[in-house]
């Protein structure tokens, strides 16, 4: 079955289960996304792209970002960056403090909060300019050439973002950040605040399916894009790497906007979007529709 | 490069290494072991199978076996199995108590120690002879028709076995063991102690590269195959499976005998033993050794 | 106001309130103690005793005998005794094992069950028979010639011992205990199981308000008394010691039995009982009538 | 023998002792201070003074002026104080994120960093310009009325204090902070930064050994002074509250400066100011000094 009629089915599938999810609240520009919307677009290597529902409505891509900012840092700083982050999955809650102090600030992955504040940091100690490269980086890979911030959704985050502020001053006590939190919170923030489509997010991510080419040039190398793909599947979607490598069985990287994109080395990248989220974070449906998708295809990497 | 040339160059190269791992000590029948052990072994799907070093030689596969008991345990209750275990990464140190306190007696997975036990004791109340049932399963799967418990080195796991007595009693505290904990610890310390040499272990995990076919008829269903490797990628080897993810890129299971065993869905399955161990507990020289045969074969889930 | 007509104000205040508490149900002889007991009696250095209501019936004092036990390890160890037990509070639950697994196997402190399986094997290792020594002990500081174990609790504790019986093989896997596991619990679990009355328990304490003398010989040396009752202030009252100091103001031990003796140096000791428990573990009527009984006497060390 | 050759013995004893300690460093304004100074001071509640050493040298109290903040909020808020911070000893460090966010942004008590913060939070709250507040305070209570802030020390503590900001940060995430963090941290890095002498810090803590009164009028009710005492003995001295009660058996309050002050109810107050710290960050010298002031007079609550 080509890639457009699996969305179509796994479309109609999903739509009346999109109440079951709960819609991050923490700031309104989130808790005002209509929760009935569903997205989806697979981008294959070959350069097909199926897609179905609100997959060219943009939404806050959230956490989907630091995907985006590892992969600057990677090219800024290559095996150094793991001096000042660990590559293990955390067991704990995305925001939690408490491994932190346990480890002496060393994060435990690039993918939780913590991890990428310090991620943040290197690229802002590297380009100074932090948000503007990985604007520009989304939108290259995407083809989008409009993706921007969203100002609104960045300063609500700002407003309401104690714990990031706690998170990246305990950091800097550890002396794991370079740059004064204020100005990494800032980066962080409108990282975080990127609006992106499901079409533009498929296609973004299609060179971790395509050993780190991007549009025929090498973005990353192709051992750098087996790394990143592995750290999704261990760490890419908060305390439930297990339960999605289990149902889906592809590396993934979920935001609390309800957005998760994955890959299949050498195949695809696919995006969904579905704003309600279960109790890990992740999107309800959205976890639902890549498992039916891995089903469906016959395609895992398991 | 076929398999033999592979091994057989990653032979001469590790080789010289083995002396920086740290052998198990805490019983002297693993103490004892001579470090400069080495042996590895392939499987493909075809059926070919090759070899090199000390590939042949029986050692204590420990925590390997974590593997067969959760096979039996997924054959005899299905999906209910996750009512009492968990399906995610752990982020402590494999016998941690921590982690179990907080989450009120449901282990985090079924590798880390109060995991297997939890799946020890559903084998138990469904065949009663959980020792029978494993080495049989083993004998099965691998060919080694007097594939053995080493009961030695079962009687000094229950000697020393302190901590997974502590682990066991906790367990049964929050009444998540229906046996009584001594009986729960006898089966385990055996399952531990089973003694298989690096081509039996190969030939013994084909089944997860093979979509859970052993000759020619279903052990478990594909699905169940699926499962089994997303869970050895995720919470395989002890506080290592980012790390072990990254550098391998593929799933696998270790034992502190300094086995490690992984699986290339469609592909192979191969073993490998060395009994220095890191700092994780994962065999040093087998880490390093599977790392190159993922790099020299080109092959990677990632 | 003399104590017997405090006493007996407190008396009818208390008793309404007693059905508030909720009884100890973990064993079938704990659950089924009548809550609406209560007793109190004082004893004062020079030798007067007052009393009310069912001072006179024998309870299970649990906990409470730590404070005999403790007594008898100063006697045999001296400070040597801090070399494998704390004298900090914990800040966690009276059974939590995560302490112990981040402090390495040194229990927090003497009270904590932990540090009370420490302090019992080390009177098991001097003297064989720790609970005959304990028994005697409780006989002569209460005048109680019959007081004796309760077979059934003991029975019943060590039955429904697995938490217990976690901790002490968590403290042998951490080569803290000399003796084994199911030894150091079978006293531990009769300790528990001793039956005394609120006069014999206010008399018995009487040595802890008396610079450590008791019927005019030195039981242990004064600066052991001030040490003893230091402890009980930071570490015998589970985790409410600090909430029982403000309100309290004494030096005290609770047991889930619904006793809890407390003591002010040079004037006299205190022994209250009612079954029924708060959410910390100590009676609740019996905090309660020993605040009053601090409000009304004027008396606290604070 | 009288106070004040109590203190000269003690101080000829210590002083050969100084050495050990280790000095603070974490500012220069504390790494600086010479670890030979040591000064101590009693008041008897009958207005009697006795001094040695360097009492009359000023010294950066540091925590000590957690229990000037707690009486200001005690008088503001009375009981509803108890609504937004805990009263239990922490059994961890004073600085540590890890309990509070297993108990939702409660801190333990006001005199860990975060339970000071919430404290300072409520003042500030009442009254606007808490820094005023407590330097009034201070100087009422001392006698010494050009006590006042250290700018240097507060400054530093506030270039330096990305621990504390994460503290208030995380607190405000849990909505446990009315005001902003940054105002918060401004008034309590200044109350830290109060500088005063051995003598004027043992007359401003007369008022708790003589039920609340200061020079003759109430400055809290007899309970609230008992309520502080309480405090101090179970939380005053870090994570060393245990071994503090046990060797001095006085209530007590520590600052990293140096200086500790103790209280016996009804007879005296005592300061002692010795910079050089043991592991826990209380005075080395200090508590030793305190150890033998009360052996030496026969005084403790014990």
């Amino acid at each position: 079955m080509p890639y457009q009629s699996i969305l179509e089915k796994i479309h109609a599938e999903i739509v009346p289960t999109l109440p079951q999810g709960r819609v991050a609240d923490y700031i309104p520009q989130l808790a005002h996304v209509d929760p009935h919307k569903f997205g989806m677009a697979v981008c294959d290597t070959s350069g097909g792209i199926a897609c179905v529902g609100d997959a060219a409505e943009r939404f806050s891509i959230q956490s989907i970002s630091k995907v985006f900012t590892l992969t600057l840092a990677m090219q800024l700083e290559g095996e150094r960056l793991w001096q000042r982050v660990g590559r293990e999955p955390s067991g704990t809650s995305f925001n939690s403090l408490v491994q932190l102090e346990y480890e002496q600030g060393i994060p435990r992955n690039p993918f939780i909060n913590a991890g990428a504040l310090v991620i943040t940091d290197m690229v802002l100690s590297h380009l100074g300019e932090a948000k503007l490269a990985l604007r520009e980086l989304a939108r290259k890979l995407s083809g989008g050439v409009d993706v921007c911030y969203n100002p609104a959704v960045a300063a609500s985050e700002a407003g309401r973002g104690y714990r990031n502020a706690a998170l990246a001053n305990f950091l800097k006590s550890f002396d794991n950040l370079r740059n004064e939190p204020a100005d990494v919170l800032d980066a962080y923030f409108h990282h975080c605040a990127l609006s992106m489509s499901c079409t533009e997010l498929a296609r973004a991510f299609l060179y971790l399916a395509s050993h780190g080419q991007h549009a025929g040039t090498a973005l990353i190398t192709p051992s750098q894009a087996k790394y990143i793909n592995s750290l999704m599947l261990t760490c890419g979607t908060y305390d439930a790497v297990g339960d999605f490598a289990y149902r889906v069985g592809l590396p993934g990287k979920s935001g609390v906007g309800g957005g998760i994109v994955a890959v299949m080395p050498g195949l695809f990248s696919v995006c969904v979007w579905a704003p309600g989220l279960n109790a890990s974070g992740n999107s309800l449906a959205g976890t639902r529709a890549l498992e039916r998708f891995s089903e469906l295809t016959g395609q895992s990497i398991f």
